[in-house]
């Protein structure tokens, strides 16, 4: 049932408010995995709670392929939401304007709670919400730089964050924490940073997406970059945007954050007419065609292609052992000293239980500290976003350790 | 491993030789279930083995979305292969030049035995290789019907062949044989003349496809339908297809019909260059993805994009408890009277064995002659074009009886 999807809290919680996303501009230079070198980045950030004065208690929060730095509270000056993931729409009413991507997690009393911890979420390099990405101006050229930005990894998107973080004067992380591709840059601090990270929390994650994961990421590139509004990158400033390539990469992208029993309960093969079929080969036909359509269509409103491209590229060369362990994950999280909490989600088919359970294995081995959680749960890669409810006494018991 | 993907069938079985395609033109219109009529209609069609003096040995065999007449044999006139499935080119080698895609499973001492039978293939109404579709010429307009086409059904599929097969001199069919919308034909067949059916061999099908499935084919249409080459469908003749968003629709469609481990096995995170990643978008870097965009390319080669409109409508309108009971599967097939073989495969999540249950469950209940066999086979729904040693006794134990 689409009312039971999003569980209520099962605490009172409160919000952190209204909420203004700021801009950080770095001082230095950020080089990359691909050995160039990124000048006058920005990072795009929001902050929620109250540094301590030993600046010890704060999170980082780190968003996935299609959110940004708004992960709480309500925006000030945008009614846009960023929640996302099934039935967002339907969970939070209207009253989902201007909220963040994760604020049914962060705030007072909530799982990243801002009455202990200062929460920072930044905009990913590589983004497109103020964070320096392809449709930034290139500084040497005065242009957007289209697909000559530079390919991005993870690690730089890391690298970035900590850059960041230096400006606001906070060394060291309490925790680092995500879903998806924001766990993979929570584990990924956990391994490149690790003298500076306390506890890591990666929520529907993995330390090297499988195969058939690699293959929707191509497929959903392969439908941007075969757009010719794509025009090899360089589509800012004509007036055209690959908006019918990345509405079907996003539709893609929808039913692999899915779980195929809860499309079946929410749509079955419900007609869009009251009665029977229309013989139609274009229009909408079955409610979840109708369906994937909007969310393609409201996706590609608020979204840069490229920064799809580069974000995608990312997290399918996301490989732990291959990057830091010689093909060995034990190898590459020997170093870590950080606490880890995973949590992944049984009906989750795109980021398994299995991927977790390799690297729980891995820390296990080293002697590490880690705590597995398999949340039964049937909405697929979306219940990161859906399951407040069960991660919020799991996040917060692993936080007060 | 890919070596043993397609076992070597456990007898010795023959080839039913060279083949040619032949073409029947039908001396009546055809009514379909949009209200619509098809006149002049042309059906390509193969046959195998010999024709009983009773005409009392005839099974048709149905194919998939991709599919052709050319079943079985040697093509005598084109090294194009239509056989297809996971591994095909490592399974034949260069063996599979202008063999059919069901070779395995056609032929003297086969599943379909033609030493008993007299197997008849035909290409599907609306398709592109031969039997009239979008690409054929309007008689009313004396160009391409391209979008003007009318929307055909799985049950306006199986009128065409029932009228066909009335020029070949048979009323009445031994049994009736497919995989996936094949299967459906297959069942169709059962439903809509049910005292023309002696039995029917349903293989990794489905009585109506699920949500998720509703979903991936929308997507891949809208994949080409988005493509501007598509031109609203009357792309004939311009000079111009819409193969960049075929080849998308195709890429979609080869990982539904994979299972996620089959990928692991064969591709794992294998990268095309011999060391390390290089930090491209646009290029494939892994082995996946290289392999996706070879799948696109020769797809789109060999097949009509309009086709795949309309094949891919056809089978997400297929519902035989909406069309034929009210919303009701065991009302639907109360009339059968064929005996039933469901073959489903237990990595197939695309046509799970769920709903060849929902089928047996139902005939069971009517207390109708069925048998349902799941093989347990890793490679997904591609299984009906790989399996074929396993299905080979079932099928032709069944067909003893």
């Amino acid at each position: 049932m689409i009312s039971a999807m999003g569980p209520a809290p099962t605490r009172a919680a409160g919000s952190v408010g209204p909420v203004e996303t700021r801009y950080a501009d770095l001082p230095d230079p950020i080089d990359l995995d691909c050995g160039r070198r990124l000048t006058q980045v920005r990072v795009a950030y929001e902050t929620y709670g109250t540094l301590s004065p030993e600046r010890d208690n704060v999170i980082l929060v780190c968003h996935a392929l299609s959110g940004d730095a708004h992960a709480a509270g309500r925006s000030a000056t945008s009614t846009d939401s960023t929640r996302d993931g099934f039935g967002a729409e339907d969970r939070d009413g209207a009253g989902t304007q201007g909220l963040g991507w994760w604020d049914g997690m962060i705030g007072p009393g909530k799982a990243f709670d801002t009455d202990r911890f200062f929460v920072v979420s930044t905009n990913l390099l590589g983004g497109c919400r103020g964070t320096t990405g392809p449709s930034s101006v290139n500084p040497e050229t005065g242009r957007p730089y289209g697909s000559d930005f530079p390919v991005v990894t993870v690690a730089d998107m890391v690298r970035t964050e900590r850059a960041f973080l230096a400006t606001l004067g906070i060394e060291r992380l309490a925790a680092v924490a995500g879903g998806s591709l924001g766990g993979m840059q929570a584990l990924q601090w956990a391994v490149q940073y690790p003298d500076r990270v306390g506890a890591v929390v990666a929520i529907a994650s993995t330390h090297a997406l499988h195969a058939q994961g690699l293959a929707w990421n191509a497929i959903a590139r392969d439908a941007i970059m075969r757009d010719p509004d794509w025009q090899g990158g360089h589509y800012h400033g004509t007036g055209r945007a690959p908006s019918a390539g990345m509405g079907v990469a996003r539709m893609v992208g929808h039913v692999t954050y899915l779980s195929s029993d809860a499309m079946t309960d929410r749509f079955g093969r419900g007609l869009q007419s009251s009665d029977d079929v229309r013989y139609t080969i274009t229009d909408a036909e079955f409610q979840v065609e109708s369906y994937l359509r909007h969310q393609a269509g409201t996706f590609v409103k608020r979204f840069d292609a490229n920064t799809y491209l580069y974000t995608s590229r990312a997290l399918t060369y996301f490989d732990l052992a291959r990057q830091h362990g010689d093909g060995s994950l034990a190898k590459a999280l020997e170093g870590v000293t950080a606490r880890t909490l995973l949590i992944a989600f049984s009906s989750d088919w795109l980021y398994p239980p299995s991927a977790s359970r390799d690297v729980e294995e891995a820390l296990l081995g080293l002697g590490k500290p880690v705590e597995f959680h398999v949340i039964d749960a049937p909405y697929g890669h979306d219940c990161f976003l859906l399951e407040e409810a069960r991660q919020t006494p799991i996040i917060r018991r692993f936080l007060s350790a």
